[in-house]
């Protein structure tokens, strides 16, 4: 049923370049969630952070809040990782479908739910092991949901062939192989907790400055180099 | 008085591909709001939280805390399948015109009110019937009105032909009797109120998935794969 | 020094798209302002609302909060109107320079204010006569702020020739007067002050109203309806 | 290698206007997370501002908490000076790599630390000598952070041929010496803190003036207006 591009059910049609619109407008939404989710620590620093805080010294007060500033560091990071990563998926997507919506909704549903369990991991830090792996388990799940439903998106634009047919099916599946390592990156951050939790911390800050670095499917600064 | 686009009162003014970055603006701008609301919930759990509060054991302060969660899930499946379907709707708008940003604006009123009557219902999941009721309605309340809105904007727009010439009127007509039906349904999952409040939210829910599964308007799946 | 276009000092550089491209990008970061001022309001009843009042009931305590329920209502309507009338005006924008965009940045100063000083008005309706009034005046100078650099940054686009060629100069020279007009009723608004504070805030509704409707400058249905 | 544009690895995907697609992406981002930090202060206004003070007539509390002002000001101008160099330097960017990405995303990171280092500062204006130091301090050192990644941002988007091929070569180089005075200009202005802390603050003002005025790079309103 060729032309009846949107909808089925037999009515007629014809889109043509609404289809990229649709593209840029999830794009530009998901940006407007991301970009509140890096902000949102700072307001958290803000209002809750030293300079609130009453009995203490000013430099005291600030030295003792560093888990707070290790929370917006590590959630900035990971949240700039992840748009990072959702910038070149959506690269190459030139169609969306109601499904490709929904899984990117789930996306940034537990991108939006960051800051509350990067919270709550750093306001443990200092507390017992139960409390530490408490939190850091949770902290997981988090990063877990987003990866998965990451995953996901890919793996249905591929299967829809809502990608640029221009795209090398190879670069596809390496693209897929490089972002299905991830979760299985993020379980091995988790089980330091076991170890020390502030390592863990620091395996997480590994783990995404080893995918900023790039790969298939990044932007690659020496590619555009040579083709320059 | 052909060429007077924009406006009457005898001024001439051309205008050509303006139109489309009209409605391009308003998605930019609504998906701004759409963004606030989606993480403002995850915000309120990081500051009125059970890591705020002083004296329970956190494994039973998490768990304690379970309604926040619920109000963050439901606001943001609600506002989440209400963007999804501001977005497929303006996928055939071409033009706007004031009444139809006014229209729009109203809509946004009521997105923006959902996180805090979201919140109100789940503080009082665990009061008394009457606060149960109460929170319910305010409510239904916001959803009817963002319902009302939506409705009023389709009508508007098919009625002024502020949409796509290309576009079916047989679909927009389908278009219109599917969101029409959305305030019965919403009447009907806070019935269920006066059985159990809990149940009433999860009534919402199922109301959401049922949206979200796609119908006459959405983008879908299968069209697009016969299409390719 | 024809060609010389962005910048002066004997540089050379050839622009063609980016103008229109500048003039989006002044609008998609100004509707992201507009966009967190609409919904911080819905995040201010949220934290401070009703549902954190201790010792009151329910009912009781949602019904005395009637102030930040007004407060929030006229400033998403005054925020609102403003983005229309910002909305209506951009559209004539082709070029922008430094000083256009250091006004479109003094205009948003004052609009992320509003919220502020709304919220600050609607604390004291029910104080003594001297908040009532202090509040008010300072309510004013935010939106008496904001006229003046939407007025402003007209007459700069219109002396700079920033706007579309296309554009009739009298159509130009109405919205002129028009906006000219605000910050007078604006004043009118502020004296009924002194008769009764809850009279001055529905005066300020009631010439949110009166743009609305419309007029040279805006997008008008009537004329849009004659064009098609 | 050339073609392989975007990726190398051996991987075809001819790319044509995506391109402009990446930088306009990044430009919404960066907007999304600027206009947060432009309205976060306001917010902060309403939630901890004067209405909040419990034993204070009215006009001495809102007289009182003049640094709170002060800090909304002088962030919004220096993040609204901030967007207005991001603006004008990435007009000329035409293509993204990966490394771009990241340095804009620490710009970023350091811009959403402005309202947090503002908020200190204004809240240690009234306190002891070694307070306002400690706190200018870090105030100091969120900017010179944000300045060296802008700095960072273009000297690597003019090594690696990011920018627009028609822009002057001499162009390019006088941005760059005029962002590289940038952070000596920071430093003088907190050097001015061992003299008297107000002082400081107005010094940064100054600042932020001086490079509204415009230069190299600027949109120019005089050049502009020949060309036309």
């Amino acid at each position: 049923m060729a032309g009846a591009d949107g909808q089925g059910d037999g009515y007629r049609y014809e889109r043509g370049r609404e289809k990229a619109r649709d593209a840029a407008r999830v794009e530009t939404f998901s940006d407007g969630v991301f970009g509140v989710v890096l902000t949102v620590m700072a307001v958290e620093l803000l209002q809750s952070g030293p300079a609130r805080e009453g009995g203490r010294e000013l430099p005291d007060a600030l030295a003792h809040a560093w888990p707070s500033y290790l929370a917006f560091v590590i959630t900035f990071a990971i949240a700039g990782q992840v748009w990072l990563a959702h910038h070149n998926l959506w690269r190459y997507v030139v169609r969306v479908d109601q499904m490709l919506l929904v899984l990117n909704l789930l996306v940034l549903l537990f991108i939006a739910t960051i800051p509350f369990t990067a919270d709550l991991l750093s306001d443990n830090l200092r507390g017992g092991a139960t409390e530490q792996r408490l939190t850091a388990a949770l902290y997981l799940g988090t990063v877990l949901g987003e990866s998965l439903f990451v995953n996901l998106s890919w793996w249905w634009a591929r299967r829809r062939g809502l990608l640029n047919p221009a795209l090398d099916p190879r670069l596809a599946r390496a693209v897929a192989r490089r972002i299905l390592l991830k979760p299985f990156l993020y379980l091995l951050a988790f089980a330091v907790v076991f170890v020390d939790p502030i390592l863990s911390l620091c395996a997480y800050l590994l783990l995404v400055a080893f995918y900023l670095v790039g790969g298939p499917g990044d932007l690659r600064p020496s590619a555009d180099r040579s083709a320059a």
